[in-house]
């Protein structure tokens, strides 16, 4: 039994009066403390309601499961809810997946070490071997799958499995340059944070800057989404662009571009990390 | 009694839990539906709550009095609560004050009649004749009272007295480049809202732009806030900034300046009338 | 003869040594005053060089004829040179073409009156009737060309005709809602502004902020560009972005967007007007 | 003598026709190509030009010292101007002082390892030993000068001790946390680099943040600027802000300014390392 608990609680239902009233009154019952609180609700026509509501439990007399069992019965299933509740004291597990460029990965590390990710690190799994050393001076175990085209199956299989045995709660792909197969991405679902280094829906796909300087856009950008089995069409998380002239050369953008991916992706992750992305559809909301 | 209101409740009490719970229950028991939720605590040591909540009432039984008379007695005085609702059925009255540059006084105009801006304007009023024309055609009431060092008194009686015979409910100086009187001020407390045209706290006073110049930033930026006694000291609603460089004269900051003035007055103006806003000591808590 | 002229020389030509030498020698023989210069040559593989210098020329014993005349060939032919040179003493004619939206057409209106936008606008064409009276307020002629499916090439042919008769150096689309033909486009080649409602090459086409909800973009975006025969495919010459969320609506973001389209056409058509652009191929070098 | 050298010409004089001849003039002579070229005015009371120009010269003949004779003699000397080359065949090298923050460190190491950052980096200085392992990872030497209030004279003079061996160009202050004494200062005019977190002129001094946070404003910023005997007065290089609201507290204003620091002082250094700032009077030219 915990007796300091904060708990962030997600909420999707059908939008109708009472429902914040229930929630808090809900937990009011079992003395929580509401700390933060978004709501959401689509138009009239969806009639969808979403919430998030942070709250702190001190020495409560009920377990969690105790708790989430009543809420389940007595406001989740008479409201139709799909919920969750994520508690601080469980610190998530997000493994990385990296190729050969280290400007994501750098970001992701230290701002795990300066505390700013509240996040362990079980794993770095990269099909190349150059970012081995960066990894290892953190202290981060390093895998090396190297994919061909003959063996891509099978390296995703034991890249699961790495995964799976580290107990991850998520992925970020910080420039992994590989696509993954649907099997591996259903494995995983709305769990993987790819960083695209454009702004989406434009130049989606392969080589965005070398696209983005051929049509002479004054502005390029990054995206950071969840990734589904449409390469680069999975619900966006959150993006930022730069501002360009035609003094940029295609490398010049690879290099601005670097400095958007970083800050994008942190972003991304943070909001995944601090429970404040719900999917709905092929979007998100971010609370 | 209405039959279909939307109220804006906005709450200032000491922290505690059930907060939420009681406010929520007690709108559900009028059978009204939260549309949006905002909250805030400061830190523990200070323990104050802040919420903003946006409900709909339809075919109630109830008068708003008596709907605010049990409010009060039932949640308000056991909490402690400063609080106050706006219904979205009064339109808010603007006045605006203005003196001779027009940029300002166009956007708030375009923007109100373009519906962005859902308020009434009944009055303008200038210490210079220069934007009677261009008040008129958007078919304003435009009031000319020249100030000078010997009737400064008198004119801001005849102004008080204009803005409480239109019951205006705040005023926005829109560049209006006389400093108000303690009494003028104290007449609207938390109800003047002034573009100041830098990035505040720098560059407070007289000449900024030029000011600006002589220092070499490479940003300039404006400011909505409140007006209290203290010139350019009040509480900040919104600031932003745009860049420059050595390439830009005085005259150069004192153009782009009027584009950032335009938008941040706009976003003030929007958030107060909105209900957005809650003046806590010098600072505000923007929804 | 004038004896005091600002020009604005523009330069297209092969890169190679000499020609910023040969160009200054050749203003400075004249009496000329270099006030600003910029260069860009693309990578050397191209091989193209462009320039834009401003001079100015004071009490000159030659007439610009001759001036352009001498330039034409002593630098310009054995440099294989494009060039062109506009004096700043004359006023570019800015013909508008807008349908029913006004914050385009108000905002080069405010522009134009406060000094900012250094144009005459002879006419202002417009396939609906709406914004006759606003035109009107600030003194320029407005004429009514309603467009339907069959008398679309006539009345293409009418607004070229007068866009013709006014002198207008180049026409902008303040959100003009008909496609115009090959024809009216190849009359005034790389003459015609438009500013598109999204971030090019996002969301080409109609209904983009629809189709950016539907997407869940983050950003929206407006692009200011010249007009060719692929629609919203031409040289862009400035771009801008706004933050939103899963609270806007496609209304929010209709009415967000309009606040970065003023911004972008604007500084699209002072780029313009200031000579700043160099269009090259499909994309734009902007001094 | 060097086959293939890129110059940067720095130029500042007293305004006049032709300048830009004769500079241009000069190279072509000696078969350099311009590569790039800008150019400032200030106003016509002043009277001042600066320049900034990149030139190419292959197989040229002469040496580099020959070159610079000439140029004083038949251009710098009539013109009366304050001029230097800076050859991109000379790396710069840039001594780091830094205390305990690593962000801005890690920040410009890896933008040097990343290539980015075209410079040698000689040493690092520190008055604490929380970064020496940091310095270390990255190959570079780490120098421990601990600094109290009686050895800090005797510090400093090590500190110049440590950067004149090293031959290093200029330095940066990379959250160093020692004021410097106006004999350090004058040691190394226009030479030292310090990021300041807040957006000068608001906040100079010590706890900018939290001066942020008590005062409410809606951005934070960050001033990389070079150091003069007036803390904080120094010529600003670049700035920039972030936008923060009531939810920040001092400590989340403290981790947003991270990342603002971290990329107004990296523009701030290239700026330096590309010999793009002219310092005038208190103020910069940033081409």
């Amino acid at each position: 039994m915990q007796t300091d608990i904060t708990g962030r609680l997600l909420i999707c239902c059908p939008d109708r009066p009472g429902i914040v009233a229930r929630v808090s009154q809900f937990l009011f019952t079992y003395g929580a403390n509401i700390l933060d609180a978004s709501q959401h609700s689509t138009d009239p026509k969806e009639g969808v309601f979403f919430m998030r509501m942070v709250f702190h439990l001190e020495n409560t007399a009920v377990t969690i499961a105790e708790l989430e069992k009543q809420f389940q019965e007595t406001v989740a299933t008479p409201l139709q809810m799909d919920w969750k509740i994520n508690y601080t004291n469980h610190r998530k597990k997000m493994a990385i997946m990296v190729s050969r460029y280290d400007h994501c990965l750098m970001e992701l590390l230290w701002r795990w070490r300066s505390g700013e990710l509240a996040v362990d690190i079980p794993l770095v799994i990269s099909n190349h071997e150059d970012l081995r050393q960066l990894t290892k001076v953190f202290g981060i175990p390093f895998h090396y799958l190297p994919v061909d085209a003959d063996n891509k199956a099978e390296k995703e299989k034991q890249a699961i499995q790495l995964i799976q045995d580290a107990n991850a709660d998520f992925i970020v792909l910080a420039r992994y340059m590989q696509i993954l197969s649907p099997s591996f991405v259903s494995t995983f679902p709305g769990k993987i944070i790819n960083i695209h280094h454009s702004f989406l829906p434009a130049f989606a796909g392969a080589n965005p800057y070398k696209n983005a300087y051929t049509r002479g856009v004054k502005l390029i950008g990054a995206t950071a989404h969840y990734v589904t089995d449409d390469l680069d069409e999975g619900p966006i998380i959150d993006q930022d662009v730069a501002r360009v002239s035609h003094r940029h050369a295609v490398n010049d953008l690879v290099m601005l571009g670097r400095d958007i991916e970083r800050q994008v992706l942190i972003r991304g992750v943070v909001a995944h990390v601090e429970d404040r992305v719900i999917i709905h559809g092929n979007k998100t909301i971010v609370f």
